[in-house]
């Protein structure tokens, strides 16, 4: 199996990109080539023949390029995220739809070539009002410029899939939590900040009421749903291709209880509660939890609590083990 | 006022501008200048000083040169209908989408300009399994890719009206009834052709059973569902702006019967029934009809009644007279 990932070089295109190379195979069939693509050029792991390539996806040439070895597999993972999107109208459009499109259309265009298209969409494709839960058939209403671009490739990956030119899926993916590495400016940044920082031994701020709730999953399920989607027969699907991924519901409150469930008072003392206005009215529009009950017949599962979201960051980042609590 | 209209050609398109240059006026202020698009050029009527221009949506130079002279209004009509764009997926898309976008696109790069956008989309942005009526905030899931082409221009009104870049709107337009001129290719031309034939003093085929059920406005109702968005202040709408038109819900029945009270049984007795399965698996997914309280509220209203489509259609196309029947 030939598979390309764009988007390589961020974090779950990493984790899948070592998953994928680790398995040595995807849906039973040995993995013959891996293409990763980002804007810096991703590295290619050790095992699999892989080129690493650097491209802007808003290159209107790029993807003609990247499906001449007509990948079995496409992971479309590339994105501008949303804040930058919504900050720099023409980069995110560029990217995030501009690019979508082109390589949708590149892969349209080829004859007898119909390749599985994983399709990373996001639960922004949803705008408040929102029910809670929100159920599978919400009409996605985005209020942010990101969500609308993905909300147009979840269209097209719909046609495409009817048609027969791709056979594709769009995942709407819950926020990932816990994120790892340096905090970001992200406004949902602190969702996965008030738990890593306290785990890493350092103080956390949080900038909106305990009772905020948001959805949850770890990159560890990111990964299990992209490769489930990519292994799966899509047919029961119908042309209706873009699908609400289970996740973890969960207040802030209920995070920072899971966090001392697990990690102790010691860790919890480490957050600082620092209201923001700014990022209260911003999350305050955003989606609650999901009934995403159509994935879960189609075998998706999240973690089934935050308490695991969290011991799973300390497996995967930390070697399962906590840092000497200070104090 | 300054108006740009694509797509002017057409039958909606030729009415529209007529429509306007009688008025004189589009929300009190003066009409001071036309500007009308299609693939041939259309006939620029006296009265108003006017520009025809012979575009192609789908060229990626065209939507920067309609904008320069930073039309007021934009009426977005053009489009390559729904079996041209299912048969030609190039021309579709190249038209219907990429047009649509580059022509948001251009406005929206333009500093200190915000002209009121009225997009003609359609209620084929709904696909099967449909309710009976579709209520207003039902998920548009096209089955085509003109309906594709259609919801993915829609979010991009909304987001762009979102951000303050155009003052946008989007209209999901009834199946229009009864269309006027020859009969043509489209799955659905057997609507207007089992009323118009007739009214003409020829037979005309009707492919479905009679209790085949759609949604229909006459070309007046049409022309004043623009006039009326182009008019209206659209604030109340919010950031969501599109919106399902009211219209008439009749069934094949019911659209023969009323037929016959408006043009006598001679008229119903040039239908002659000629069952084609195709036809009638395609119009099996269409809506049947609509439960359009947002557009009421908003002041938009169609025909009340059958009767009175067939009566606008004898009044605007036949002088007011129906031809002397035969037999």
């Amino acid at each position: 199996m030939n598979i390309l990932i764009t988007g390589a070089a961020g974090m779950v295109g990493r984790k899948l990109t070592e998953e994928l190379v680790r398995r040595g195979e995807i849906g039973g069939r040995a993995l013959t080539g891996l293409t990763l693509i980002d804007i810096v050029p991703p590295i290619v792991p050790d095992g699999v023949p892989g080129a690493a390539l650097s491209v802007d996806m808003a290159d209107p040439a790029a993807a003609q390029a990247l499906i001449e070895q007509r990948p079995d597999v496409i992971f479309h993972l590339a994105a501008i995220v949303s804040g930058e999107a919504e900050a720099d109208f023409e980069k995110g459009y560029g990217v995030n739809l501009d690019g979508t499109l082109a390589l949708l259309r590149a892969v349209a265009a080829q004859p007898d070539y119909c390749p599985r298209f994983v399709f990373t969409s996001s639960i922004a494709v949803f705008g408040a009002p929102l029910p809670d839960p929100i159920p599978d058939d919400h009409t996605p209403e985005p209020l942010t410029s990101y969500g609308t671009q993905k909300a147009m490739g979840e269209l097209m990956v719909n046609d495409l899939s009817r048609r027969g030119l791709i056979d594709g899926i769009s995942l709407r993916f819950p926020t990932i939590c816990i994120r790892p590495g340096k905090p970001n400016a992200a406004a949902s940044g602190f969702f996965s900040g008030i738990l890593r920082e306290p785990l890493n031994g350092q103080e956390a701020i949080l900038p909106v009421p305990d009772d905020v709730k948001h959805w949850h999953a770890s990159p560890r399920a990111a990964v299990a749903f992209l490769i489930q989607a990519a292994e799966m027969d899509l047919t029961p699907m119908g042309p209706r291709r873009a699908l609400s991924l289970p996740g973890v519901a969960a207040t802030v409150g209920e995070q920072i209880a899971a966090l001392e469930r697990v990690a102790g008072p010691e860790a919890v003392a480490l957050i600082r509660r620092e209201p923001d206005e700014t990022i209260m009215r911003i999350v305050e529009g955003w989606p609650r939890s999901f009934d995403p009950a159509r994935a879960r017949k189609l075998g998706f599962e999240a973690e089934p609590d935050m308490d695991t979201i969290i011991r799973v960051y300390i497996e995967d980042e930390l070697d399962g083990r906590l840092p000497v609590q200070q104090g």
